[in-house]
């Protein structure tokens, strides 16, 4: 019994829908974007997010706004200049954006372009969709039979337009008959592995046992992974690698108790206009979103909070990095440069 | 202007009321106890929590069971052999009723002995409360001015009879102006730091960042923090500490980043017989404390968790240990053994 994919973005006759992923997995409501404005809110709240999925949505952002904007080119580059400071540290909003830009030529405007720029945000939603099928068979094919899996965050079908980069992996590593365990961290302070990954793994018969953040080194102790698998929001040019809060403390734990750390990211993932991991600016977010758990709204006097939603995880604690293109080792620095093809 | 002093725990003729500290910040809700049943509930629902607190609360338990009991000897010993299984890994619940059990001379009975079990149970409660500002004075006396410290769980009074464990030596270095920055781990999944201790430093008017525990490595790796700081809730005689979940994670990354790790616990909390860490029984817990929080009862099929309350740190990712009765450093052993007059 085959289930219906998940997915979380849909393009139909100029019209995005985007699947609100706050309210799973409780409710599936599809929201409709009437423009790029509402793209912007929809990525800053977390709406939608995860790093391909807020690239794709983007780039359907800049086609309603080339229908909105028709020849007032200048206005357009402004509304794309808005929308790539929605969020700053996933580098595929930008690469997305970016190369919806250059798809009007030098004279043209975004009215004329507008059929070339709806073929172009359909190419980056299909090609992100084939490049996770890709990853998902890369990476799967180094875990070993009976290999033991911990995640971090949401990395699926809802973070992407196909399978899902580190989810993809798994799911199909599962499906292949590799994997003896799936554990996966909840992720605060949002729970997108507890809301999100659960749901899609449940819905892909992936039996998986859920844990709190600081359950993991226990795990890890306990000699029960083997692998550690997440996502990226950006990868530098030496390997350094952006991603969801907590992925540093997994790949600190995985080097410490002898597990290994694989990171799986199209390649549009990698930003080799980033030297290394310093470069890399870190969203930090409000207090709230940590107070409302506990029903303290707005906190307590003198109480603040320290809430970045990414760390950088030094490329030397990462053992392998799964592209499309490829799959990297150390040296990074190196690796990297052959998948732009700078070698 | 001087706050009213926290407390967890009251006894007053004869009658037991205990803070639920389930429903704080909101709501300070006291709950007498009438008997040994109720207080076991109470200490399994986590209504008290807190290594120190339930051994406090457990003496008074034997109390109001003795006053029960009166004649009937194997009764009540029935009674404390039930009551120390209502959590396993804290030692404290078991050190004090088997405190109160000596208590009752060979051939006496509780009824008897009632007055010299309420004088021990009192003992134990003001035992704590002195032992507490020891260990504060003791440990604040090794924090340089300007340190920088992080703590996880609630150590503070709701933990303990007085100024607290960890949390005491925080709150005294803060007002001996020692304290450059005060950061706490929510401590998922009961949010014991979000919710208890981030009240408790705000009445101490000590400022205080609270972070999701996936933080902390981001926080260690930016060089921020100069000591961690936590509790115990079981020193075994070679100096392994079995406390909250997240301890371990903490212990490991402090190490990694180069910051210290000083564990506070009363003597109660060290127990010789316990050869190592791998002796100490781990409790889990049900999933549903996990899966609440995304508002799925009851989870997803196929779906489980790991979820154990504490976890092992090694001795050899231990700076110092402060007791009442001095401050430990490497090689335990020998140290563990000083402690209890055994050199």
């Amino acid at each position: 019994m085959k289930k219906r994919r998940v997915e979380s973005i849909r393009w139909h006759d100029g019209r995005l829908l985007l699947l609100d992923q706050r309210d799973l997995p409780t409710a599936e409501n599809w929201v409709e974007m009437p423009g790029i404005e509402a793209i912007h809110g929809a990525i800053s709240d977390l709406l939608i997010r995860g790093a391909p999925a807020i690239g794709i949505a983007a780039a359907y952002g800049c086609v309603l706004a080339a229908a909105h904007r028709v020849a007032d080119t200048s206005a357009w580059h402004g509304d794309l200049d808005r929308l790539i400071e929605a969020r700053p540290t996933a580098v595929n909003l930008r690469w997305a954006i970016e190369r919806m830009r250059a798809t009007v030529a030098d004279g043209s405007t975004p009215g004329a372009a507008l059929a070339d720029l709806e073929r172009a945000a359909c190419k980056i939603h299909s090609d992100d969709l084939a490049a996770n099928q890709e990853m998902a068979r890369a990476g799967a094919s180094y875990l070993a039979p009976g290999s033991r899996v911990l995640t971090h965050c949401n990395t699926g079908s809802l973070a992407t337009a196909g399978v899902g980069t580190a989810l993809g992996v798994i799911v199909r590593a599962w499906h292949e008959g590799r994997l003896k365990s799936v554990h996966a961290c909840e992720t605060r302070p949002w729970l997108q592995g507890l809301r999100l990954t659960a749901w899609e793994l449940a819905r892909e018969q992936v039996p998986c046992n859920m844990l709190v953040e600081s359950a993991a080194a226990s795990l890890l102790q306990a000699r029960e992974i083997d692998w550690v698998i997440t996502g990226a929001d950006r990868i530098a040019a030496n390997g350094d690698v952006a991603n969801k809060i907590g992925t540093l403390m997994l790949a600190v734990l995985a080097r410490h108790f002898g597990a290994r750390m694989m990171v799986v990211a199209p390649r549009s993932t990698v930003d080799p206009d980033t030297a290394d991991g310093r470069q890399i600016q870190i969203e930090h977010r409000p207090a709230d979103e940590i107070w409302s758990s506990a029903g303290i709204a707005g906190g307590l006097p003198g109480i603040g909070a320290f809430n970045p939603v990414f760390d950088v995880t030094p490329a030397r604690l990462i053992d392998l990095i799964v592209t499309e293109g490829g799959v990297l080792r150390p040296p990074y620095e190196q690796a990297i440069s052959g998948l732009f093809g700078a070698l």
